[in-house]
């Protein structure tokens, strides 16, 4: 297994204009292994993620694991935790790529994915053999698994495997790949995508781990708090270090009566002292069924309850807000929780808030794929969830927060286009001047795109 | 006939949040038809389009067709020709919608299509009846028809004709839908669709004219040459009228093997005396054909040769700059001449100009077609050809000039969502982290997306 492992193929950018040599190193030494109950998805088991059982870095050391990958552009810098474990491994790689990463909030915290392209692993080995997944950390050594920024990673990282894990034991037929990747400014991610399953098109999970600093602008623009409470303090054009950890998640299934599903959740924190958590889960149909808005919205709705009652409306308010396509004047889909600038608690308690959203995931989702995916549907039920997929491409491509400042970011040369993209519906459709019959399924969910509706 | 032509039926808005009241008026009286030489796509014939035959406004007036809609939201409108040639229709409408077009430029005059959603008419007898084809004026009677505008939408007016009639003929299957719609500030347009055809996937030709002001900001980031001789005699803020005329077309085959073609052709000019001409027309194929692109860009060489020999090389260049997507490092397609802010010359020359771009589309781009339009394709090729749709998307909603400026201008009430978005591809497709293998076809042609040749 160690020899597996030692073998690390740094791929070659996947993103057109942004190519970086491409080069294999082999890296020596001892990684960290979160050890699961069971390796393959066969055996049905998952990765317990419930914080009591397990703690919040590491599971267990295990020696001979890979290491990552910590030499980049001809300069060392530390990565994470076989340092903190005792690793040692150390690789050499000339010409991997020099793009500054110093803008590279990229979309990741917002939307899914990101990273720098010029350095990325694809070795399935590294994080999975023997019934053992590793996670190796991507925040600096100096954020400790005790501190909120280790801390949260830990959570994103095990929601990461635990949701991957469940979607394909559903999906039976298709895995997820991993690839994970460093940027020269520090941080990294894990980016998992399934692909044409038995029940799914397109789904990915994205962990993202980002050091970098934005215009005091850009901060602003990101934060009415930080805005507040940080932007005063900088010059115009000065920069603010950050950092942003997050999971963010789109799942795109083939039958149109199963809903796409998104999430995101994210910590950001300056070099000021000003911090915040973001994100929210929402549900985008085709068809409108009442009783699974009801489950999918009830399920966040008591998540938010057991930590305040005001929550939920006040999120759900926030959700039907951000995903409206203006020029559509409708929704993408029928909503769920959104939220941003969110400091009111106590880090541990928006870690616990964040966890729990995380862990609601798959319940408040799979029930509705269960009692839809293998129902029939005709071709013109297929184009309209195909123009649907047209919206939700929209909206992604012309409003999302993260996807818009990704791109913007990619052409300074720091991002990886495929994880920004990596919210994009497989296939979208668009039709000149289409409208729903009157009185028709199409029809119906189209006005509770136009007028959200409250579903608890 | 004539009783035929008098209903006009108005339809009720087709962008969703922008609705407004549907209404159906009949309208009485004359109006003005020109004349082809056939009726019946199945004829063969289209109509001439050649200078030396065709005077520039209009052909024959033919008493006793239809005249526009010229009351709109209570309110008497000058609108066109019929005034001039003596009609005397007149139409009540109440609550036909009270968006204002006040920032209408949209997209139409960058891309494809614009116009206001509150009146629009489909009614086909308007506009073809036993041998005639009607284009009622869209400009302002003020801009007669040996005026630089009206003979610029004359020029827009008979182009579409032409080109729409030669694509219907050479699909041999679907014809071009037409919609004519009026706005409150004046102006309007004609869409015409053409949707699963033979040959034909989607394709659009949108003829807008548009009476409107923007802020004097605007106008800048419109044309360098607005921003020097216009913008700086205004204060920040101040709106500046303009009228703009153009045509614009996208067209999206079915066969992988046959490439889309974009056109767009347009005047500005704003009341201080500023104009200019811009357009072009850019071609992009799924696969590589290198004698394909030597005689589509031949073809526009020697449309620009006739003018001046440096036209073809700048345009060209320019025709790559613009298409570029940034965040893939990639072109659209494979280019053909772009130009803006162009007025060296005199306004005759330039609708000369513009008149021979517009009849040498079909010239430059059906030859390539004819001689694809039979290849068989493979599964993986088609996928190739949604792919690429998938960038053409991206581009469109992302960059183009037009598209970002009209979805801005929707938020605001103005502009027509279909019209604005006509451009976009009927499917499309993203595959996570696709590329090409090495060697293959799908690969020849990126290398050419990625560093523009020269091709004559």
């Amino acid at each position: 297994m160690p020899g597996k492992n030692r073998k690390r193929v740094l791929r070659a950018s996947l993103a057109g204009g942004f190519a970086a040599a491409a080069a294999s190193v082999a890296l020596p030494g001892p990684g960290c292994f979160l050890t699961t109950a069971g390796a393959g998805r066969k055996s049905g088991s998952v990765l317990s993620g419930s914080r009591s059982s397990l703690p919040l870095w590491p599971h267990r050391c295990v020696p001979g694991g890979p290491v990552p990958n910590r030499v980049t552009a001809g300069r060392r810098r530390a990565t994470g935790i076989d340092e903190i474990a005792g690793g040692l491994g150390l690789g050499e790689l000339a010409g991997a790529g020099a793009a500054a990463a110093a803008l590279g909030i990229a979309a990741e915290m917002f939307q899914i994915g990101g990273g720098a392209p010029e350095k990325s692993t694809t070795d399935e080995q590294q994080t999975r053999s023997n019934g053992t997944v590793v996670h190796e950390r991507l925040c600096d050594p100096n954020d400790g698994p005790d501190s909120v920024r280790g801390r949260f990673e830990m959570i994103c990282a095990e929601a990461q495997e635990k949701i991957c894990k469940t979607i394909e034991d559903f999906d039976g037929k298709a895995t997820f790949s991993r690839e994970r990747y460093l940027k020269d400014a520090g941080g990294g991610g894990v980016s998992r995508v399934l692909r044409n399953g038995e029940v799914f098109e397109k789904a990915g999970v994205n962990l993202s781990v980002v050091y970098s600093q934005m215009p005091a602008e850009a901060l602003r623009a990101a934060t009415t708090k930080a805005g507040k409470e940080t932007g005063l303090k900088l010059e115009p054009g000065e920069k603010v270090p950050f950092f942003a950890c997050g999971l963010s998640c789109v799942m795109h299934p083939k039958n149109p009566f199963c809903p796409t599903m998104h999430f995101n959740y994210r910590y950001f924190a300056t070099e000021f002292g000003v911090w915040w958590f973001g994100g929210g889960t929402d549900i985008t149909p085709s068809y409108l069924d009442v009783e699974d808005m009801k489950h999918f919205h009830g399920t966040y709705k008591n998540v938010c309850d057991q930590f305040d009652p005001s929550w939920y409306p006040r999120f759900k308010k926030w959700a039907d807000e951000y995903f409206l396509i203006p020029h559509r004047g409708e929704t993408r889909g029928l909503g769920g929780i959104f939220f941003d600038d969110f400091n009111s608690q106590t880090p541990e308690e928006h870690m616990r808030f964040s966890r729990n959203c995380l862990n609601a995931v798959t319940e408040a989702y799979l029930p509705i794929l269960k009692k839809h995916r293998n129902r029939g549907f005709s071709e013109k039920q297929k184009d309209w969830q195909q123009i649907r997929r047209g919206r939700y491409a929209e909206f992604n491509l012309v409003y999302d927060r993260g996807t818009v400042f990704g791109l913007k970011m990619l052409k300074g040369g720091a991002g990886r286009i495929e994880s920004i993209l990596m919210s994009l519906p497989e296939t979208a459709r668009w039709e000149y001047c289409h409208v729903p019959e009157e009185g028709s399924p199409e029809a119906e969910i189209m006005d509770a795109f136009k007028n959200p509706r409250e579903w608890v």
